[in-house]
């Protein structure tokens, strides 16, 4: 799967690892749901949860312990009851621990490898086979003698309460530690194919969230919005309004934990601002009018499922919904943030893209001289432009058309660079328009000179678009793009 | 996993494949389940369902079809929508075949093995690695080329509805197909990997089932019941009473399919004859004079999950609920059958059980002169000695001696070779009292010589037995067993 | 409420309480569900309940304590623990009565009228008012003393649970008693007022039934059904096959309890045959082709809600509702019973009925001379017509020009005569079609000569149709009906 | 109902209707409602919701209009389809109107009694009738004849979306508007009766409320809890924290709409603190450990329902909950406020509880003379006294010895005359123990010198207490009280 859905998604709705304020805010959140669970599972174990979080990395004795129960765990001599109590132990041990504790825990888990002599006859007696039959006997072997006794380890949690959430959270984990340490990488691709497995496409159920929704579930949509951050309990209700809606995907084994979820607003037309459809002081709009569907937010929830397939089609089962709901829908289509277009402006490519003659007489005008995007970009650091309304009004030509070439032309192999992009075509949309001044936050205006794109889902388009694309890297656009490229 | 709970369990409610009368009930029920599936599919894939299932094996021409949708299948050219259309149309495809047709369906996934040369190269890296690096390294691209392309055939179905249950469906066809044909064998065990991790414990969910259930829920109980037959939804209402209770466990993803279900009777006292608890026209028992909860059926409904451990402690949770819901309950315990028992006594070990000079006097006079278990059943061959009360008094104390002898001393290895014994002791009972003349019926004679035994779940010692049983083989007894032993 | 819904639909589907076939069927539902009520009833109240029912009428002796305990009701001494007591103990006793004893009981009742001391001088004082402040003071107080202290005897029994459907039940053995004794009729206008008020149409809910309801509602499907008798739970799971639908209408209070259900068949064009729509071995039609819902049973399942109005607009719900899963239907009809048109055919109205020369010539040939519909019923009387071709060709036209008179034509009053017109018109529906030999069933010939007539519910015309017909009696016709009758 | 149980629970939770800052918190919550009820009724009658409130009274022309709506609806002329409009128009109107307004409509709707003429006849028929056939005959003319047609006009709005809340807050303003104009007396005495038949007991549900409640039902605990203010979503989470429980009672018509709702508390022993209860930085007490049950706050929602009783044994239901899910509860006990604690203490009754000797001098060694209650509380005014720890020691025992007074002795009738203490002894439970220093929130000092109370309902006295308070106004003390009062 080179290029997965959610790689894409995951850059729509960045997982929030790293430190920003949405994560502070969401900090208590996450660390009350840990603590919640700790306790639990000290309960199971019958010990006493210590109140607070080890401080540092483990001292060697606390490590030679942990082995020794790893060692028990992977033998499997007792029954059930004592594996489970074991598995216990072992979680909230792990879930005390600080960051440096738990790449110590990983990697005394990855030493539990296949048996090398084992192994190694294996290999031996495949190589050495002469028949088919002795062949299929060896290989049988291979298969068995490859298989990790750390895997085991790793499955035995998925019996405690919230086990699949704690293996998801602990995937996360170990894709920071792996970047440390490679030798970690073999675990990470043994859980990550468990997961895969877990999270196949067909256990995922859509379900329509609103204010009726469970309380504890809306933290969580208030805690994980990563792309249009929710302030505040009376924030989220205006976003579940009656002219909005809300779908999320979940897995069954974790029914309250939304992994991705599309926000939508029903509207007469498109929309062209972020800041606009945000506005809590706007009336809500008449649904009996509306004949469009705006997905203006898509987060993805669960950094310890990056890379995860979901497949695709979420968007075209939230559109599917939208449908049978509100038949007078004729219109379904995103407003996307286009996170990667100011950093392209730097690059060599952006220097590739000469300006027409028409487009730098306004500019010279406006008393900028550039010839290409790049130049363009450069000159204009540091100025606060779009509070210049003459300047705005000369830039937006040459922009939108660099950004046009950013997000249909600059590909990375058969795929565009821009993450959101990728996702959305992947899921079948055409990119449709460009919008100047969409975004005017700090934010917007630093990532994409505050413009941003919609994204078409066009029913009768969605599969042969998908198709196309997965096949030859065919990104679909409007004939206002087209025309725009063609300058 | 020598020795699975679920070989245990399939034998107390065995998987209705062999030709027996219950099957040709539930016949028409699964057959009307197969074709709605089939047609659902079919409209999927977009084509015509025909109306009758194929009648004989396929022609070369079909076979060379087939071969290449599983090559596109495995090479994953297009998107979602043709794999989605793809899976279905193999699938309806199958559905039609008889089972000549099936095996060759099979025959030819099986085929889609690893890639020899990659694998073999693997193998040679693996053998000629210098240090550990390199051998990490090798041995990821071993687990990588031992991965076989036939597993992405099987693991497609599971986006299309009912997809898992399929899944299932086609292991129960495998496990029988593998039989004539072991290279089937390989195919088998990886699709049984994929169950083991799908129907991992953590995901089965305990329902209690009433007659407020979902008629489409409770008509699979009728057709699944295999210990003791349901014989009409009236038959079914009775063991749906206010003095009965009945419980199963759930996949989230085959909803209305129980997967293994226990069916109680709330009562005063043990019971010590099934035909008393079946009778319809006993009246309803006095719930608030009930202290015991009698197990008196466990079915287990799915061959096609035969050997896939839905962990121990399904009775555990049972009981809890039980507990939780009546405070007053104090003794929990089956009525089983034995189902070994009658055919174990034509064995050598029976043999060996000799008769006391006591028993043998009272025999005499009832006009037998048997020395040892095995004689004394072979003397009985052909005599309905039920129904003559004389004999069945003489007989009482022998016939209970050999089976006390088979249920808990008869082993295989550590465990005992009854199969009913096996999951109940497994699960943490202890093997409580044997009863006399308690299932009369053509079957309860044949099998058992009529006697059934109680198994008693006590919930102190539950998880003791379980370990004790599981790490010794040690068999929990009532101090009566113990008893009637040392003779 | 002079023309009452429920009227007509009581009609559409009498209420067993007629000795007929189905009542004896669902007899052993009914009792075993107030053979349970009994007994939690007599749990509450802390006694034993009997075994069997009281055999006939009550002593003297039983007749004195049973007015005492309504006279302890009445009286409201103690607080709401004995009140409850005293409920449960009057209801299970009422349960145990035969129906002179029930009659017996409901008369005590009664007999708890106003004080007609307070009444009397309650209505002087209104009578002696001199202004608008004394006649308001006066009109209170008689407004306090013509309420019946019997109306506690009633409400106390809402608060034990199903305590509802018994004062639902209750009604119906009320209206039985009250033709027999008229001194009941002012007890049963209360209990229908107070009925009339928890039963109105904002506290009925709309659900959908199938074969994935409870059991337990399922059942009472089969018990109810008075239209076309459900023979077992096969037939049950015949109508609600993937192209039929079934709706029902519940009380919040009686939650297991269709209080009326409307079976529909989904096909392309008008059903014409009952015996063909009912028939198992049919294929299921397809979905997609579906143009058509057909209505063809209608059942109201409770005696003791005679009279009262669910409101109209039931049809109209069960319409929007199937619009909204099935947007490509386009027609909404039913085929119904005809069920007085053979009676009628037996009165003067139908001797004036006359019968064109053509009709008459072809009867000629047939071996008939009658001049007007009456004669030609009552010429037919004893032969079983609908197994001779040319007879029944020959009848076809007078028939259905007879039956088209009396739906349409024949009033009493503003109303049409036939309860299932009634009910459809009052509903919105218009007459569509009649269909010659459509229920040739032995009651289908006997009540309506084999004609059974679709009523069309054209979304569009509902509402106009309802009003023209509450207002000024207005029968809404098809164009083909019109013609028929301007012969 | 002399006494009702809810004039008590009002009392505990008085139902904000005066101007508070409770009021002020929850305005925008109420009126967020009403709005978008009224644009939803107008889009069912078909008119457009003009944007704000009528900002006065009404126009003659307003008037007039209004009549004429009323006189048809009253008429029922036409079919259902034109009453539904008819009441949606109607209740729009009323939604948009200020208060005065809503006064005028009222009494508009009331001046629709009964037609003097016909019930002066049957007054007359009845005064006259000769024979008891004759009475018969005449009381039900009577009957009819007060049935006042301004019923309808309040019953036809069931139908409606949330037509029984609107009846539920008209009957709130009729409370209001009849106090200034006895007219509307009558009026609010008809609506008064449909609403105990519609919230008779029986319909009531008892609903456990958690953190995975719905937002929107959480929402409308942070608008009416009306004892101690929730202050937040925070605050909320914390009093449903894994040691806390809430239940509220619905209506299944009024689904989101808790009528009445209890909060809470698990802990070791007794609470004696408000403060500390509610204070978010405590730990959540161990579960396993928690003996005792505290219900610190209890509050009636809906002013409209004023009066109507819900029936009593609501705590009662609320332990029976509690005791299936934590049997380990022994200890189910309030801490209440005392409500009129402190206005009595002005009070004659006051002056005549006299202080012993010894907390005289004890008093005295403060700084203060009293010679009974009234004194010592007049002698409190406008000092802080709780901060003066010595002066609080010397206060305890006169101040508690005055408020046993209050609650026990002090009766207006059979009753205490604190509400609190009457909805609780009504409900069974006896007063336990007073808490000096227990509620130092300045409403906390002011009403009741900072004294709360401990009832308790033992669940083995509740009924007879119930019964015996009922009977003979019998008010249950614990022996600790009793001796305090015995001084």
């Amino acid at each position: 799967m080179p290029d997965s859905a959610l790689q894409g998604t995951s850059a729509v709705a960045p997982a929030r690892e790293d430190g920003e304020s949405a994560v502070i805010r969401s900090e208590s959140f996450v660390s009350r749901q840990l603590d919640r669970l700790r306790r639990t599972w000290a309960r199971i174990a019958g010990i006493a949860a210590s109140d607070d979080a080890q401080p540092a990395g483990m001292t060697r004795r606390q490590l030679k312990d942990l082995e020794s129960q790893m060692h028990a765990c992977v033998a499997q001599a007792g029954g059930e009851v004592s594996a489970r109590l074991q598995a216990a132990a072992l979680g909230q041990t792990y879930l005390g621990l600080n960051a440096a504790g738990k790449r110590e825990f990983l990697e005394l888990i990855a030493r539990f490898g296949p048996d090398q002599r084992v192994l190694g006859a294996a290999a031996r007696g495949l190589l050495d086979a002469r028949d088919d039959a002795a062949r299929l006997e060896h290989e049988r072997a291979l298969r068995e003698a490859i298989r990790a006794p750390r895997v085991k380890i790793l499955t035995q949690f998925t019996g405690l309460p919230e086990g699949v959430k704690f293996l998801v959270d602990l995937r996360a984990d170990l894709l920071r530690a792996a970047r440390e340490n490679p030798a970690l990488d073999v675990l990470e691709r043994e859980l990550s194919g468990l997961l895969a497995l877990w999270f196949d496409v067909g256990f995922l159920e859509l379900q329509s969230i609103t204010w009726d929704s469970p309380a504890s579930l809306l933290e969580r949509l208030i805690a994980y919005e990563a792309v249009h951050e929710i302030r505040s309990w009376d924030d989220l209700r205006n976003r579940l309004d009656s002219d909005r809606r809300c779908y999320a995907f979940f897995h069954p084994r974790m029914p309250r934990e939304p992994l991705i979820f599309v926000e939508v607003a029903l509207s007469k037309g498109l929309a062209a601002s972020i800041q606009r459809l945000l506005d809590k002081n706007q009336p809500a709009a008449d649904l009996r009018r509306a004949d469009t569907a705006i997905f203006y937010s898509i987060s993805s929830t669960q950094p310890g499922l990056r890379g995860i397939s979901f497949g695709n089609f979420l968007i075209k089962r939230v559109v599917d919904e939208l449908k049978r709901d509100f038949p007078a829908l004729r219109h379904f289509a995103t407003l996307s943030p286009i996170p990667g277009f100011a950093h392209w402006l730097q690059s060599a490519a952006a220097g590739a893209i000469m300006l027409p003659a028409s487009m730098r007489s306004k500019l010279k005008k406006a008393g900028m001289e550039p010839t290409n995007a790049r130049e363009l970009w450069s000159a204009l650091s540091g100025r606060d432009w779009s509070r210049e309304p003459k300047l705005a009004q000369a830039l937006e030509e040459p922009m939108l058309l660099a950004c046009a070439h950013y997000l249909a032309e600059t590909r990375k192999g058969l795929r565009p660079i821009d993450p959101v992009a990728r996702f959305h075509l992947d899921n079948g949309a055409r990119i449709e328009r460009l919008n100047w001044l969409a975004d005017t936050s700090d934010n917007g205006m630093k990532q994409s000179a505050g413009i941003m794109v919609n994204y078409v889902y066009d029913p009768g388009d969605i599969e042969r678009n998908h198709e196309a694309y997965r096949l030859h890297g065919k990104v679909a656009l409007s004939s206002e793009l087209r025309r725009l490229l063609r300058r």
